[in-house]
């Protein structure tokens, strides 16, 4: 199994403390020694960083760690190689341009049959599981929604659909997913993805992978909104909410803006 | 204008000496301060690095000097902006996945009339009239070859296509290309581009923007081939040759497999 991270915030904020926590799964306190990648939303674009290499060992990671990227939307992932080969095009996330738009997308689970899925627009570059998906599920909203949305009603009816092939996904085996389009992050759960959102009055929080502490009261403003999701928990004197099976959330800077359920 | 820098080699090599003299353009030698980015082909994958930041301060550009990534092929870009702000969604090189590969492409120079070339499959994402040819040529392409040619003589007609559709940006004023799908690289020359092949047996080289000399008989085998095309010459103890206006040539392994005039 792999794991996830996300952010998703209402004021570019670097990720720097979670994902320090985080990379130590990835070979030090978990078995996820098959690759890692992290992609930011920053004002004005995407980009992302990943590596076939344990993140513990990274000098790509430790960069990261060191070098805070202020983000509104952030997306990571920590790779246990169950379907496809360890190399660089089977690294998550992944990311395909659809209206204009960075769509970048990890998965943590296991799908069965997954090859049947037709592919339209997109197609993939490595052999995972994970990709194939991705391509099936991009080129499937595309399909409904050639046009992106422009109003609350065609977006609702955007997220539903996206609902629905999460749903179809999940019938498939484990489908945790995080999903985003640089306006919104979208979380799905199949079995397990958490969350926490932190605002004021902030407090200290301290990671369970590694002796880390911070109190945020001293990196933010009152007006901040930082909503952290990962597929554990990452601190261990905070309360993170856990996602039912079924659920799919859509934040937008760090709030949560629409919820689906089964 | 910006500058364009660009390898193909039979054996995964790295760019470090290239890049370090290559980047010191970045806000050094030259005056390209806004922006950079590199995309590396690996066996078993893509991945790029960009930064909207000077190269000449960015860490992500030291790392990329200090950390030896082994590559095929490798793109890179510095900006001087004409058309479209410094942010990074304006920040070379572009990719989009066609046919399950990643496309990969950078361009020196400036179109006039670009906002007339029109979209399918594909949408820029930035504000940029290269992105924006990108997108019609590589929509175009796309059109004429839904699959990936698999003999030669469809490679043939989908790089004479391509010659074809650089000839037609030409018309829009300067297009110098850098373009590659993995396997093979494209340049084509507008007003600027030269190249050199260095193989056995293999000599010193000096750089023409920084106090760096290194002797490539002491860092490859007797059978390796790796060119490099940049849009000045970045040695100054080395024959490069200068392409002519209207050129494309079709890389591969280091050698030229084809090439395509006026």
């Amino acid at each position: 199994m792999c794991e996830l991270l996300g952010m998703s915030a209402n004021v570019p904020t670097d990720i720097c403390f979670s994902f320090t926590g985080f990379l130590h799964r990835g070979g030090g306190t978990g078995p996820h020694r098959d690759g890692w990648g992290i992609a930011f939303y920053e004002e004005g674009g995407y980009r992302d960083f990943r590596d076939p290499h344990p993140s513990v060992q990274s000098p790509i990671a430790r960069l990261i760690c060191d070098y805070p990227i202020k983000s509104n939307i952030v997306i990571s992932h920590i790779r246990q190689a169950n379907v496809g080969q360890v190399r660089l095009a089977n690294t998550h996330p992944f990311v395909r341009e659809m209206w204009g738009r960075p769509w970048c997308y990890a998965h943590n689970g296991q799908l069965a049959d997954w090859q049947a899925l037709p592919h339209s627009f997109y197609r993939p570059v490595g052999t995972t599981d994970s990709e194939h998906a991705f391509c099936w599920l991009l080129g499937e909203l595309r399909g409904a929604f050639p046009e992106p949305p422009d109003d609350d009603g065609q977006r609702h009816a955007l997220w539903e659909t996206l609902h629905g092939l999460c749903e179809r996904l999940r019938g498939l085996g484990v489908f945790n997913l995080l999903l985003a389009d640089g306006e919104y992050l979208y979380t799905y759960c199949s079995s397990k993805l958490a969350h926490i959102t932190r605002r004021a009055p902030f407090g200290r929080a301290s990671l369970s992978d590694a002796e880390l502490a911070v109190n945020f009261a001293e990196h933010t403003t009152p007006d901040d909104v930082v909503s952290v999701i990962a597929t554990e928990p990452l601190t261990d004197n905070e309360a993170w909410v856990r996602m039912v099976p079924g659920e799919l959330l859509v934040w937008q800077g760090g709030e949560i803006r629409a919820r689906f359920k089964t």
